[in-house]
């Protein structure tokens, strides 16, 4: 299939050209950025801050402004959020499927807010929006929010949750980039980040809730979350406490944590880890710089689950914020919509049609 | 007043050293260290790693075993736990007063364990102890409850207390020297200190507890930690949850910071701070690399103080692990026993005795 | 005196602020920043970055647009380049004195390019500008080049100097607020900083230059200079190589450096530090972050004097760059010039017309 | 084949474990350690401090002592100079092979000095040990050595070189574990390692050394090192320059580096990258966080080469300390080693003997 990317030389826009490259079912052939960059090549436009190299089909394309247009089968948008609202609506009037990392509409009753191994029937929440179009948009949560509802998840379905206590200790890629300065952090705990708290307080009670007769049910239990900025380079780590409705032991979180099936066991989805949740003995782990990269970036870690003296249980959740909490998330989305058939080539039709 | 310096090569030892140069009460004419240091002078003995440079007056004076046997007035201990216990109670036997940082007899019931700004009453139990001899032993607390304490100390007071959730972001001076391994910390988190959640959870009820003829009446409500090290030199930040034993509002909170009176106010203790609490109203503060320097380490720094949505009142607390925390409260502690008249110059009383 | 600060909101202009609270001599009036801040109170128009509190006396003055029409005897220049040229002119051609940090006059052949202990008779030079006013420009050498100069000084008047081989390893804040994105420095080198090894090569020629006639003749020697950011927040560390014009030895080093004579010794400057160069004999030291305070960061150290395979004599020198480097530099720069009678107040100079 | 590995706890031996995991050639089947470790399955003896996972495979294996009697075909050496001289002799007395990373032997006049690309030919040098035994010890040089040599010797063909100044930025893993504390390098750079620059200027001259009748002829011209300790992981940066024998532009420079065959062209070593050097043009680059993992951390890279004012050329060296310059470095070593028929598997001459 072939797709285009919002926000191209972004950060995340980025991120998302790296992961996409040899992507077994994606193939990049739009990239759209500000009209600062639009008519350069790509190479030209980037400033591009990866580790990797800069994939060679890429670096020579032309990239253009985002506007509609482009004969692709969907977009990911990586799209700053003083753009999105905007140019993604455009994009799902026009009717391209939107793949958004961006938080414009998360909250919107319509758009599914989306984890595969947790809420994959949320998109069914795609029949009920309307642009005049086939267009939709899906959403992935913020990176923050990820790794806690892929951990509160299991527990939730097995013990229902009643309040959860959440400190973060975020990445730097998290602020994207140019992002944090360095006179801030080197050396240095930024203890706030600008609307942070928010999202882990409202977007973990709509993932965990239940899609009935075209909505979602939210959950409903108190999130209190303070957040803070460390000077680690991409993994953001959690200090968890969770009060439960039924009395739960640390060996019954781990077994539950353990035993969890994930709805994508059996889908094939290339983007999807060999396991979904990690659990950790050593209390020394998990810690972001060792065990970040596990899964491809897709796999959340947890470890110390012990008791809490004030709610039930306490843990460590560490999740990889630009894979599973931004780039890699939203193409694993994009996998389980083809897998529903939400998204198909329009080649394919095209051929189908034609035969 | 003439004093020595148990533990004195060490990293607390050198931190004594440097905060009790040009002191105007305490003249350190006592090193001590381990046997292998002994003999050679503190310049020699200290791999010195402040940024001070090593006081003139200290450099050259010759380090002596830890064995009781110095004609000084007290002792201070920067002794590590694996000696502290044996070594500050032949200090105490052979008629001493120890003042202590090391964690051995903290939670001793006939030991205080001191914050001179929150529990100066708790100095009474010194006649309980019974060493055969005038010796005795004052302690503080862990580094990562100082501040932790003094944050609460005005609300106990005022509010009662019956909960709290802390979570803990710990500076790498904490860990003494060399301490923690640069390949364990740079670009990393480590969520796991040995026997540090554990401190937390006691040293709170100690210090808040009442005396009361010849003991100490534990404060009684759970604490929740998890504490982590970050890549910070010097400053335990700690995001902190409270629940009141009433209801309470965030300005309440302020109001009963800034208003509270500390102990020390008139007794022109040299090491005191002007600001015994300083509280930030930007949301952004306080952070430990730009605020852990306040009131010359001293000050304890609160801010972003709010509603909790699981508990009442959440806020960060950011005190100086190794000045507020570690030697500096020590000396504190001494001046205080000082003005209490638990502490004299032997020189003073031979003077008077030989009027 | 009263004096006025240009870019008095940026990284430089705070510490100007910082440094000259409490100064002796100096009292600052005016605040001159872009257009954007003009009008606001100094508290809101500063992203006020320091460790150090905003001065209490300066944070409610209210900011000014970047033109003459100050009342003050003269004015710093904390102006980025992209600016400085212009603005700079203007108020010397209105007859301020500038004392400038800024790059674009540097090497003018009528501004002095001055370090008070290296070269105080280029002030002479001062008398050759013509803006049709009493104005004149007085600027200080780059931060990377302060330190090396100050260190060839004493062996340049020795032994005459040949060529220099420079690595430097610049701390972040060289760059400036926001300045290095903490994506590209964490944990990382990063090898080039644009114009800086240019500087490197022509400033320490006028500096080392003679005053003759109304001109200076520079020095001559080459230098090759590669130029390197490192994670370190303050202090400059170069790795220095140095060809003599004669047979020169460790000691002989060691002994010029330790025995030179600051012309300022007897001046009693406020801003000149107690010791001008401090040589290490320990292999370890300097180090950036345990000795870049040494003299209020005004000291610049020397260490690992040795022979060098290839040239004569390698060491290592570290400096403040933003103390000695930039605005400290600066603020000794204009104490000389009022000590050699440059600088006058007007109140005195109407006082005594008043007479 | 199989191979044991000496010193399999420590760092270096957790980069041999790690990087023979999937080998196709070579099977580890025994780990030697302190007498300490003996006994203890590898899992229980190591501290593994590396983001990969321990090998499922290695994780159960006993560790055994360090002396001679394992039934393998030859043994890698990552043990500490401290012991590393007698255990790798009485090892080669034995009659192992031994491919030792430690520095014990490097300079020894029979025992190559080796790196596949540069001087495959000095394996010869291994006819002339004579241990007694059908032992030998072959070398790999120090990892500051290794990157500036690769660099160098496609120029030292090319044009002749008589002078070398370099400047390092080393990484901590350069130090082992623990290694360097965090407290001296956070925010820091440590301008010394002990024994460092004395490789330096030793080691390239062996390295590009003719073989010659049973001995090396060294390369005669003299290297001027200074070692920095910095903040990076993995990745020792170095500035470099070059006085050649002949007249060189930087042209001249990156046509000789791109243009060098490598002796290992067809060789088909697993080890071997697939580009030995990288020329970057980019002035910004090789950074170490972003380049070191080139080639599998095999490709050396190069940048911003430009005419020095001093010498002719300057440039920066990137390479990898832990693979290209420790573990990775030996196992190509090995690979040469078989396919030069010096290493042969036990069980194949058996099997043919048998035959």
């Amino acid at each position: 299939m072939n797709v285009g990317i919002l926000g191209a030389t972004g950060a995340v826009g980025q991120k998302f050209v790296t992961l996409l490259e040899n992507h077994p079912w994606f193939n990049v052939t739009h990239l759209a950025a500000s009209s600062r960059s639009a008519g350069k090549t790509y190479k030209e436009a980037a400033n591009w801050i990866a580790a990797e190299s800069m994939p060679e089909s890429i670096a020579n394309q032309i990239v253009k402004e985002t506007v509609p247009g482009f004969d692709c089968d969907f977009v990911f948008s990586g799209l700053d959020s003083s753009v999105a609202g905007e140019a993604e609506e455009a994009f799902a009037r026009a009717g391209y499927p939107v793949i958004s990392n961006a938080k414009n509409y998360r909250m919107h009753p319509q758009v599914p807010l989306l984890i595969p191994e947790v809420n994959p029937s949320h998109t069914a929440l795609i029949k009920e929006q309307s642009w005049g179009s086939d267009g939709y948009i899906v959403t992935n949560p913020n990176c923050s929010t990820v790794g806690l509802v892929c951990a509160l998840k299991p527990l939730y379905d097995a013990f229902g949750i009643e309040a959860v206590q959440v400190v973060t200790m975020q990445a730097l890629s998290g602020a994207g980039y140019p992002g944090v300065s360095s006179l801030d952090i080197t050396g240095n705990v930024v203890p706030f980040i600008k609307g942070e708290e928010d999202k882990l307080v409202e977007e973990p009670l709509k993932l965990l809730g239940a899609y009935e007769a075209g909505a979602i049910e939210e959950a409903s239990f108190p999130v209190s979350a303070q957040c803070n900025r460390v000077a680690v380079l991409d993994g953001h780590l959690e200090c968890v406490s969770i009060k439960f409705g039924t009395r739960v032991s640390p060996d019954d979180v781990k077994e539950a944590l353990r035993t969890y099936e994930s709805p994508l066991a059996k889908m094939g989805l290339p983007s999807a880890p060999a396991q979904f949740i990690e659990v950790f003995e050593d209390e020394r782990y998990p810690q972001p710089r060792r065990h970040v990269g596990l899964g491809n970036g897709m796999t959340v870690s947890v470890g110390r689950i012990r008791p809490c003296e004030i709610l039930d249980i306490k843990c460590i959740v560490l999740s990889h914020n630009t894979v599973r909490g931004a780039a890699g998330g939203a193409i694993l989305n994009a996998e389980l919509l083809v897998k529903q058939g939400f998204l198909q080539s329009k080649t394919t039709e095209n051929l189908i049609a034609a035969t």
